[in-house]
């Protein structure tokens, strides 16, 4: 059987993406590894046993294309409302709370930031099957 | 502190995926949930408590555009070796064993693979960090 272990994101400014991984998501660098053209950073809290895997291409200063087939990463907090105020602090933008309803009943409460590469990040109020 | 709990890819035909990631990565479907317009599938086992989150646009047959950014979803498995003779079998069409040093010492030994969609996988063998 296959362990899901990370993903991968490409991104432009190791600096600028760590430090909003850990403002934002409360990542951690778990192991930097530096090679001649690229640079990878394992990012990871203790929260879970999965890791953002960030590339950055020495030399490359063109935004990549984002494309339209991956969508985005979800992380659940304990009060929703609480994050949106800490994250619009942070001047983050978070798009407005929304609550999505699946046969009357609530199935989602959320909203989305992007990431400085334009990164869709999707933060949940922890409610039922998102926990 | 935000929990990562899920990544989502946008997929063309619903049954096509979930039979290709249960038979290649063993990931069984947690949860379906249908809308008027769209699917959304829930994929995982029991290795981690992460899940590959599927999106099915009813009506849409025009294959997504994966960018340049969105790398690639990885895991690990015990024996290598044996994953991608077994992938071969599934005619499946992993690439080339690859062993990938940093500083002298083994840091990974891995393939890739390719969904329905074309999205990358990199199959790993468990090893050092990777486990």
């Amino acid at each position: 059987m296959a362990k899901l272990i990370h993903m991968m994101l490409r991104v432009l400014d190791e600096e600028r993406s760590v430090s909003f991984y850990k403002s934002v998501l409360d990542l951690d660098v778990e192991k930097r590894i530096d090679f001649d053209d690229f640079t990878l950073v394992y990012l990871k809290n203790e929260l879970n046993d999965f890791e953002l895997e960030l590339t950055i291409n020495k030399g490359n200063s063109e935004p990549y294309d984002l494309g339209t087939g991956y969508g985005h990463i979800a992380v659940v907090v304990e009060d929703l409302e609480q994050e949106h105020k800490r994250l619009q602090s942070l001047d983050i933008k978070p798009t407005d709370i929304k609550e999505f309803f699946h046969q009357q009943s609530l199935l989602a409460k959320f909203f989305f930031i992007s990431d400085p590469d334009g990164y869709k990040i999707e933060v949940l109020q922890k409610h039922g099957r998102y926990k």
